[in-house]
C-alpha cells in the first residue's frame, strides 16, 4: 500500500506525537512495529535511550489459573495508587485453535475507558521477525511512553513464551490447586524463573497443600544464587476475582524491585538483555545476507556449496569450511 | 560421564554397526544424535551421502484427528507390501502438560515386535539444538539405514511443527468433521503445505460436507504453482480404525512421489533442504562465536558495544555498524 519511505516518515511523525503523549499515535506505532521489523529498527533507535523507567512484570501460568483476572485486579490497584499501566497479553496462536488461550479479554476492557491503562494483545502469528522481538520492541515503546508498570501476561506453554519472560524485571508464576501436574511444571523450569509464586483461587480445596509443596520445593532448590541477589522467593495466595491478596502481591513486586535495584541485579539483567538483543539482531541480519549470498559464492566455496546441494558433501563440513575462510566469510556477509 | 573423544569413537563404531543393519546400534545413535549436536555433526558427515532413498511422509492435523491410528494402519499396509518403515512421533512438550499430546502410543507398540518397523518419539524438550535439527538428523539416520518409508507424525500446532514438515517429501493433513475451526486452520497455512488432504472418521456426521468444503477451498487457491509441479491435491476419506481408505491413501502417496520425481520437484525440494540446513548450521555457529566474541571486542566496536550495554546506543544501530566493519566482523567470527 505505502512505500517504505512514506512509512518511515509516517512512523517518525507518529513517534513524535507519541512522545508528546498521544495515545492513538502509540497504538498505531505498536501495529507498525509488530508487523514491520524495518520500522521497528527505525523506532528502536529513538526509544532505546528513553527506556528504563517502567517496571516490567511478567505473569505466567497454566490456562485456567486466572491470570487475566489477576492482571485485572492488579491493574485496578495500581491505578488507584496513581500509577499508569500497560498490559501486553501474549496470545500463542495455533493454526488449529486460532488462539484464544488467553480467554476472555472482555472483562478487562473496562480499563479501556481509563486513559491510564493501555491494553494490547499480541498474537504469535502476526509477529513478523519473532514474537520475542515484537514483545521487546513494544515494551520499549510503552517504556518511552512513560508507563509506570508494564504487565506482560503469557501462557508459558513453550520455549517462545519462556523467552518472552526474559523481558520481565519481576516474574510471577500463577498456579491453582486445580491446575494439575504443578510439580512437573515446576520441575520443568518454572521454579527457576519465578520471582514470586502465587497460588490463586485460594478458597479451593488443596490450596494450602499446594503452598506447602511449593515452599518445600523452594527450600530444596538453590534459588539464592548470585544472579538473584538475596531475594527470597515468596509464596503468596490470592483470590483475584474478589481482589483478595492483591495488595500483598503488589507490595511483594515493589520489594522485589527494590531488592534487585539495590543489589545491582536489575542493571545486570538489563545489560544482559541489551547484549542478547544486539546478538539476535546481528544474527538475523547475517542469516538474511547468507541466504542471499550463498548461491553467489564463487571459487572453492562455490564448489563446496554445489557439492552440498548435490548431497555429495555434508552441510556440517561445508558450514565449518565457510567459517574457516575469513576472506570469503567477510565477502558474503558484508554484501548487502 | 564419558569424554567427547570416547563418545566420538563410540559413535563411529555404532555407525558402522548400524550400516551393517544392527537395529540396536541405530537406536543408540538416535539417542546420541538427539542429545549431542557434536555427535550429530560427526554422524551427518557419514550419513548425508547415503541418504535420499527413503520416502519421507509427514502427517499432521489437530489433536484427536486420529493421526496415530492412521499412521498405524498405513504402517500395517506398507509392511504387508514388504516395505520397511520408520515412524517418528514428534511430541510438542509443554512445561504444563508434560507433553502427551500425541496420546496413546501403546497401540502402536504391536509393531515393535516387527523388525521391519522402527518407532521413535521425539520430545521438544529433549532435543538439544532445536527440534527440526533433531528431526532432520534422525531422518537421515533412518534413510542411511535404508528404511523405505519414514513417517513423521506431528501435531501442527506451531511454527516449529510446521518447520518439521519441510523434511517431508509428501505431506498429509488429516482432519475430521469434529476437529472444529477447520476452515481457519486451512486458511492459516495448512492448505499450502498439504500434498494430500484426508478426512478421517468419515462415518461421522459432516464428513461429506467437510470434503466438499475442502474441495472448494482447493479450487479457489492456486496450488498448481511451479513448486508443486502439476500435482493436484486430492481430498481422500478414511476410517482408519477400520482400515478403510488406507489403500487409496498409499496409492496417492506413491502417485505423489512419482509426480514430484518426474517433474524434478523432489530434487528441487532436496536441494532447498540442504541449502537451508547449511545456512542454519552456519548461522548457529556464528551465533555461538558472537556470544563468546562480543564481550572481547576492542577498538571502535568495543566502545560501540559498551554503549549498547549502558543503553546509550540502540542495539539496532550497533548491529548494523558491526556488519559494516568487514575486518572486525571477520575477526570476531573466525575466532573459535
Amino acid at each position: 500500500m505505502i512505500g517504505p519511505d512514506i512509512q518511515q516518515a509516517q512512523s517518525l511523525e507518529l513517534l513524535q506525537r507519541m512522545l508528546d503523549g498521544d495515545e492513538r499515535a502509540l497504538s498505531k506505532l505498536i501495529t507498525l512495529v509488530e508487523y514491520s521489523p524495518t520500522v521497528a529498527a527505525e523506532i528502536a533507535d529513538h526509544t532505546s535511550r528513553r527506556a528504563g523507567k517502567s517496571h516490567r512484570v511478567g505473569i505466567t501460568g497454566p490456562p485456567g489459573a486466572g491470570k487475566s483476572t489477576l492482571v485485572d485486579a492488579l491493574t485496578m490497584l495500581l491505578r488507584s495508587a496513581g500509577h499508569t499501566v500497560a498490559i501486553m497479553a501474549i496470545d500463542p496462536t495455533s493454526p488449529f485453535t486460532g488462539g484464544a488461550v488467553l480467554g476472555d479479554r472482555v472483562r478487562m476492557q473496562q480499563h479501556y475507558l481509563d486513559r491510564g491503562v493501555f491494553i494490547r494483545s499480541i498474537a504469535t502469528r502476526g509477529a513478523s521477525g519473532g514474537l520475542s522481538r515484537s514483545v521487546r520492541d513494544i515494551a520499549n515503546l510503552f517504556d518511552a511512553f512513560q508507563k509506570d508498570f508494564i504487565l506482560i501476561e503469557t501462557v508459558g506453554v513453550g520455549q517462545n513464551e519462556v523467552d518472552i519472560l526474559e523481558e520481565a524485571d519481576t516474574t510471577i508464576v500463577v498456579l491453582t490447586p486445580e491446575s494439575g501436574d504443578t510439580m512437573q511444571a515446576m520441575k520443568a523450569g518454572l521454579l527457576e524463573i519465578a520471582d514470586i509464586l502465587v497460588v490463586n483461587k485460594r478458597d479451593r480445596p488443596g490450596a494450602e497443600a499446594l503452598m506447602m509443596d511449593l515452599e518445600g520445593m523452594l527450600q530444596m532448590s538453590s534459588r539464592q544464587g548470585e544472579w538473584h541477589g538475596d531475594w527470597e522467593v515468596p509464596v503468596l495466595s490470592t483470590q483475584s476475582d474478589h481482589g483478595v491478596g492483591i495488595a500483598e502481591l503488589l507490595e511483594s513486586i515493589k520489594q522485589h524491585r527494590l531488592a534487585i535495584t539495590e543489589s545491582g541485579v536489575l542493571n545486570q539483567i538489563r545489560q544482559q538483555r541489551r547484549q542478547a538483543h544486539f546478538i539476535q539482531l546481528a544474527v538475523e541480519e547475517i542469516r538474511r545476507r547468507l541466504q542471499i549470498g550463498v548461491s553467489e559464492m564463487s571459487g572453492p566455496l562455490g564448489l563446496l556449496f554445489s557439492k552440498v546441494l548435490d548431497g555429495e558433501l555434508s552441510p556440517y563440513s561445508a558450514a565449518l569450511s565457510l567459517l574457516e575462510d575469513r576472506e570469503a566469510l567477510a565477502a558474503v556477509l558484508t554484501r548487502r
